[in-house]
């Protein structure tokens, strides 16, 4: 055994015992089919010491909730939207086995490659990620209401799941004011992935891509990063304003239940779970950046340097309708009386040809239990009279409903896929 | 005066003496024509402790080189070709000089906000970095053979600069294999921004494109990532090998000298300089993730997991050429005898509409004094018999010569531009 294979082998043992979930789960892909391959996988290095680097941190995969929704804010995304083209469901179960497997390994820092003892076999695991630290990691799953019922509402029942159908999952009503390139939108299953380091991110989508060949085809791809101040500072979008200030404390259990998760009324896989509004919009940079400084803070009724509401000091200070423009955004949204979990990344895509300025824009992701009452109303009235429209366009527009968690010995959407 | 303006004015205030090279900039932004706004600017934060975050750190901007060549390697980059539209080199001159600023501002980790006195002027800065640290930001400017000489070899002498022509700067010979985009490819002005933090790096580029409105257009805009292991292990590639091995050390002054910088034999504004190569290479993920691990590993010579060439035990262990297949990448960039500086990042594009896998790749870069006698000779060859061929192909190919840096006080090509 060469220096290197007795390396592994070490690592090996000893954190099969300090990782005894991860062990748990590779037998788990051993056993659901990935078949030929031994059911090998590199554990995270042990720390040697304990560190604060963001990127050494782990988000903890099982739990009551999926994470991904309320966990702190990461820096880079990976979102994907994939349409199933196996009409047997018992590919789509082994699929969310092998997924859930594979994002369980991930995210704890593991990956799916180490000693591979048959070379005349592609590696399970694509490798990048070998070295790298979890950096937060998480992933995030949700289905579409093509899932449940092919080719519209009242579709074909594909896999014998319509009457499971969450009762808000509906393709979101069109704006008009939207530009929908429909292969920007929709989709009967989505992955958001989510990390502090961009190759970490990637790494993770690609390899759950990669499990989902000959089940699915992706319909779309997209990633987003969004940076928050060095000083613990909310992050800013590409307009340069602070992003995320209205949201209320995702550390704060009770309101989170009241905004974002499912409690009851609702099949019983939705329990714990939320549904994911996801809307591409382009961000016309160039006129923005032609905007008179009162124009960019009048279009959101908010300081942009401090980020405070006009007539206020802090960032933090409450908004009062009264002292911010009728159409702001903020005053629109806020308006409405309603609440939501926004989670949103930018984009960027090269060079627009049309302006010759930078394509770009916001990856909008906002969790909600009743997107009905919660998003719908939002979006109505934003897209009626928000400033901001003057300076956007929705491109892509997509509703998922996210399952809840789950537990060891458990996969993703079990409760949905099977009983 | 509000809490808000005054604090401003203090951090204002106290960095001035601490930032007097930032104020320098800052006035001769002021002089060089952003015109109508105070020359104000927002320098960074005091730390108030040492911080060994990556994140936090600054590149030196003033030297006998350009940074982001011999820098250590930085996880982001952000990477633009610019066609100059304007026939006036005062043009060219005034953009250099607001470059330079610009530039040395952001690298020094202040950005051109803070108080703005006119709300009715749109703001200088576009302000998404405001509170993010400067995260090793560096710019690297360069010439291609359009700038010298208009729509090919003997073309127009735009500028007067013809005679200024570095010796080597000229399009790279097509190869038989290349399935070039002329619009991923080519360009009068290249500009590398490279950070830690895509937000970072995207804000330097977006700011930079903003100042060459009216005189360039952009070609393209390329984005991509690579990062290295937790315990400073050399970034793997989207291959999942590690990439970098073979370059000498960055810190060893005299090889630096003997591959990277120009010292003599060009125009006097190349010394210190070097010319860096880009080439846009797709690589075919589906059909690398198919492949064995052994084919895998006889396409490059060395073991995937350890990075080790073939009969040796460690990554850096030198590589012995009767050991490794003679169409491996390594034998035969080796066999060449000749060496570069890379400096390659990874691309991911959405979705390969052709393949419905991941459309992916590496952006190529690297620097030599001589690409006659250092690149050509190592693209033919590579070009000829490279087993990675395979499972590669280049869409983007351009050569630009870098000028060398500058002092306080003189602006990047400064020599070039003047004299
Ligand atoms: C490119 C598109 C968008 C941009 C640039 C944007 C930006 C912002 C900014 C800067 C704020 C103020 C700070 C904050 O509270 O985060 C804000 C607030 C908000 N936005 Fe957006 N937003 C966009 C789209 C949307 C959409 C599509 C929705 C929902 C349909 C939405 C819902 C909200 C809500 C609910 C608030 C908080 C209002 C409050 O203070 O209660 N935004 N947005
Ligand atoms: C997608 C395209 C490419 C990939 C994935 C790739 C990857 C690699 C890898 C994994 C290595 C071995 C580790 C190392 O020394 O960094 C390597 C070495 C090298 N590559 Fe590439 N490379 C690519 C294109 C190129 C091109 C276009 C050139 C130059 C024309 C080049 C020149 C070299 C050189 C000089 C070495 C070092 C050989 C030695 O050990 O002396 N590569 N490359």
């Amino acid at each position: 055994m060469s220096d290197e294979q007795n390396k592994d082998k070490q690592i090996h043992r000893r954190d099969v015992l300090k990782w005894g979930a991860v062990a748990g789960a590779a037998v788990a892909v051993g056993a659901s089919g990935l078949g030929g391959l031994a059911p090998l996988f590199k554990p995270a290095a042990t720390a040697s010491k304990q560190s604060e680097d963001k990127n050494e941190q782990i988000v903890p995969f099982y739990g009551k909730h999926q994470a991904g929704i309320t966990t702190a804010h990461q820096t880079y995304v990976y979102f994907a939207a994939l349409d199933v083209t196996s009409s047997d469901k018992a590919d789509v179960i082994s699929l969310f086995r092998n997924w859930t497997s594979l994002t369980q390994l991930l995210t704890s820092g593991a990956t799916l490659s180490g000693e591979q003892k048959n070379k005349y076999m592609p590696p399970q695991d694509t490798g990048e990620s070998q070295d790298l630290a979890p950096a937060n990691l998480t992933v995030t799953f949700g289905f579409g209401p093509g899932f449940f019922e092919k080719d519209g509402k009242d579709g074909k029942d594909r896999f014998g799941l319509k009457d499971k159908k969450p009762k808000h999952l509906a393709d979101l009503p069109a704006m008009p004011n939207d530009n929908l390139d429909k292969k920007q939108g929709g989709g009967d299953i989505s992955v958001q992935v989510c990390a502090d380091n961009e190759q970490t991110a990637f790494h993770a989508m690609r390899n759950l891509i990669k499990q989902s060949i000959g089940v699915c085809e992706v319909r779309y791809l997209n990633k987003g990063f969004l940076s928050g101040g060095k000083n613990g500072e909310t992050p800013r979008n590409l307009f340069g304003f602070k992003d995320g200030t209205g949201n209320q404390s995702t550390k704060d259990e009770n309101l989170m239940n009241s905004i974002v998760w499912v409690q009851s009324g609702e099949p019983d896989w939705m329990t714990g779970g939320t549904y994911m509004a996801y809307r591409k919009i382009k961000m016309f940079l160039e006129i923005w950046d032609r905007s008179s400084l009162k124009d960019q803070e009048d279009t959101f009724g908010r300081i942009k340097s401090s980020g405070a509401p006009f007539g206020q000091k802090k960032e933090t200070d409450p908004v009062k309708l009264n002292q911010i423009p009728a159409d702001s955004h903020v005053s629109v949204a806020k308006s409405t009386g309603r609440q939501i979990l926004r989670r949103a990344f930018s984009y960027t895509d090269g060079i627009d040809p049309k302006t010759g300025y930078v394509d770009a824009g916001l990856l909008f992701i906002s969790f909600q239990k009743d997107p009905d009452r919660q998003f719908v109303p939002m979006l109505k009235a934003l897209s009626a009279k928000d400033a901001l429209n003057e300076y956007t366009q929705t491109i892509g527009s997509a509703l998922f409903a996210c399952p809840g968690g789950c537990k060891k010995g458990e996969y993703i959407a079990q409760r949905l896929l099977e009983s």
